[in-house]
């Protein structure tokens, strides 16, 4: 239903971004942030024909798609608020407080990179695809951005460049500050990485493509920063005294998690690592338990399917690895069945095949022999979005060598809770150490997000009424600056030279 | 003198950098920033042998190594205050107001990435070498250093070692957070770069020098990121009601700029833009009289002299350039004699030979047809580290494309001041797009460098005890943070879940 673009369609769309990001510099901050809030409203305004079109499209469930949309507009809105907080602008202004003096009038602020690619994922159609954070956080920085429709949803896809197309001509916004191309093989991806107008790449989806993206990008003549989430294995660490307390509830709630969304989350428990014991008895009969009881559920689609069972598979014939627990469903086509299976620490340490992540409702019970091979297993491990501690106060006090360990290789440490659902506020972190992302500097939720899409600009001995409002002496868009160091919301008088 | 280290002993360095990263863990920010004024003093108090030998070793002068000396101890001592003041940490606090809530409580601080390797430069044998920003920067946000020594001056680099050691032993710090290893070739510094226990690397230096270390470090199994700065051109558009008023008198501060530090530079203006007229006669006669009494002076050895006049001869032998206005002094051996050159717009903007840098007292002088023109050759130029305006009011108002084009291509604007000269300060920005640096989002000069050497980790449902400093409740490091979307020192507290 869809064409593919061709290579002269894209060059159109870059050459109206590339004016789009000139023409965006006129625009005010609150002209953007009213532009965000519209979209949002947009979004809600395709009703019900969206939840509908994404539920053929994705297998997903409406009561999930409702959810995710609500997620969507609150992105919109919430990095709205955001960007008119100017926070992020992290501007800088510092001047001489007596003259003569040798010392310059330095300001600094935070400019928009460039027109922007977004790759979106298929397992969020609205949070992470052609309206989701990666884009809103692109456009609030002042970013045009050119979406590669997700070939999994592309009639989702449209419906939500319709309603940004609905916002934009409401406010007025220049034509290429959105543009969607549509592409079912690599060739236009491809193109748009190498183009000499793209100065950043946001990206969610597997390592495969990833690091794909991220090495065209490096080989360019001027190398461009590639924002890529990769999903992890995302350990949870199931500690002793906490184990003894609560074994069967976590082993529930544990199934919950991992097969919440069919265990199509970035964020899904692919390992759970646990001491053996006695008390590891009544959590394992508990997962066998539950797990016969939990239905199939049909996933993405029909790829995302047949690569859950290959993955799948290759994990399971690795030395050592038993099943565990399965769901006692029927397994119909193209639908997603739990497996949970196990291995000792040792096996788990020494093969890296282990440590891959398998897309779909599947973990790994890792059973180490006492808490020194558990301290092992957690230095085993790779860069991850999240790492969570089971514990109880007693554990947590014993775990500190274990804590830092696991602070290291993650982008979030979560106590007590699962680490599906993935808050978007301020205070979160969805990243991570290589290989959960190419850059660990930068988050891909909240509104922190934004920033991927900025560098900082400083502005030497410039006369006030030429700079940026930001950096104005009377702070017109009454902002939090670092004046002379110090965080204020002041204007500023700097002493004038004879 | 200085034997080069073997692979063994790079070994044995980094696996003490590695120890010292964990131990530095449990100290405080407030005993980091006691090591850094520590580092500072004893900079200091090498006194007189430091200047003596950096002279013998660099041919600078002691007027100017005395000030580059306050500069360092500048840094050390003014980052040490930013890095207690807690900015940096950009730490934030998101918990539920009213419960019950289904949102978890979430903080987020910026953590040590670990190890950084430090490759010095050969301009700045005390700001950006062994003892310079970037080791300052490293260390305060909590990562272990080891710099591979410049082979210009291994003297001053073993002198600047000595001083951060003595520093270490007072302030009790773990042996491996500072190490130097000297080699005159390109093995170690590689072995260095493709090391696991590496996390980062800071570079100062040439295109070529960057962009070898670049590659080597995305070619790991576990990428890390580069800060290389790699110099550039630095363009000065000298406006037309600007050249009117003050042609002689800009005339001979250009020169001055030029030959600052014998043109040692990486912001030395490389390229000044004006449009043709009567008024250029005047600026170009005041060119040729000052640039005759210009001294030579010596280049910082004799690899930099001979480097310098190959790129010399090249570029004057490019299609249309000629020379306009050189010393009249004799040239002595290893001594940096300015030459001027000049080259019409249209030949510089069809020329990517006269972008490159010409590491030394050389400018380049592009006179173009018309303002038109002079739009072209803005738009010509690649990422630079500064670009400067010097203009009247008058010339502003007419520049708005200009200023629009030329803030895209780099990291600082400047206005009626030269370059040369880096305020320290929290407002600079000395980075900027490629080719100026390897990664335009951070800043090599100036407290904000810290960040270069963090990342983000969030902590979700995390017990207030076990939680850094920063993130507590009851804010004890009394730091700014944001909470709930709004900057605060207050203390929090959360309302309690049931």
């Amino acid at each position: 239903m869809f064409k593919n673009a061709s290579p002269d369609e894209v060059k159109a769309v870059l050459a109206k971004a590339e004016e789009a990001y000139r023409v965006l510099k006129g625009y005010s901050i609150r002209q953007r942030t009213s532009f965000m809030r519209t979209v949002a409203t947009e979004i809600e305004a395709l009703g019900d024909v969206l939840i509908k079109t994404a539920m053929a499209e994705s297998n997903l469930t409406e009561a999930r798609l409702l959810g995710e949309r609500t997620r969507t507009v609150w992105q919109w809105n919430s990095y709205a608020n955001y960007t008119e907080l100017g926070n992020w602008l992290d501007a800088r202004i510092d001047f001489p407080t007596a003259m003569p003096s040798p010392k310059p009038d330095v300001r600094k602020t935070s400019v928009a990179l460039g027109p922007v690619v977004v790759f979106g994922a298929g397992n969020f159609p609205f949070a992470f695809s052609t309206a989701g954070g990666d884009t809103a956080c692109a456009i609030a920085a002042g970013c045009p951005v050119i979406v590669k429709a997700h070939p999994g949803h592309p009639e989702t896809c449209a419906l939500m460049a319709q309603a940004i197309e609905k916002a934009r001509i409401k406010c007025r916004m220049p034509e290429g500050i959105f543009a969607q191309v549509f592409d079912e093989g690599y060739e236009i991806g491809q193109m748009l990485i190498k183009h000499p107008a793209v100065k950043a790449i946001a990206f969610t989806g597997s390592f495969k493509g990833g690091t794909a993206i991220a090495e065209l990008a490096a080989e360019r003549d001027e190398p461009i920063p590639v924002f890529a989430e990769m999903g992890s294995i995302n350990p949870i660490f199931l500690m002793p005294d906490k184990l003894k307390q609560n074994a069967a509830e976590i082993a529930g709630q544990f199934i919950n998690s991992v097969t919440l969304g069919v265990g199509q989350f970035c964020t899904n428990p692919g390992v759970i690592i646990v001491v053996a014991g006695r008390d590891l008895d009544t959590f394992q009969s508990t997962l066998k338990q539950v797990a016969a009881n939990t239905p199939a559920a049909p996933m993405l689609h029909p790829g995302i399917a047949k690569n859950f069972e290959k993955t799948k598979a290759n994990a399971l014939e690795q030395s050592g690895v038993e099943v565990l627990a399965k769901t006692g469903a029927e397994q119909a086509e193209n639908h997603g069945a739990l497996v949970l299976a196990t291995v000792s620490g040792v096996e788990f340490i020494s093969n890296p095949a282990l440590h891959e992540e398998v897309f779909g409702p599947y973990s790994l019970l890792v059973v180490c022999r006492d808490a020194e091979e558990m301290l092992r297993v957690a230095q085993s491990l790779k860069g991850q979005l999240t790492s969570t501690l089971f514990a109880t106060g007693k554990d947590l006090e014993e775990s500190e060598k274990l804590c830092t360990i696991v602070q290291e290789r993650c982008g979030r440490i979560i106590f007590n809770q699962f680490p599906t659902g993935v808050e978007v506020c301020l205070a979160m972190h969805h990243g991570g150490p290589f290989p959960a992302t190419t850059n660990s500097a930068f988050t891909s939720v909240g509104a922190d997000g934004i920033k991927r899409f900025t560098r900082p600009l400083s502005f030497q001995n410039w006369p006030d009424e030429f700079l940026p409002d930001e950096l104005k002496n009377d702070n017109p868009l009454e902002i939090w600056r670092t004046v002379n160091n110090e965080l204020t919301m002041e204007s500023v008088n700097p002493v004038q030279a004879n």
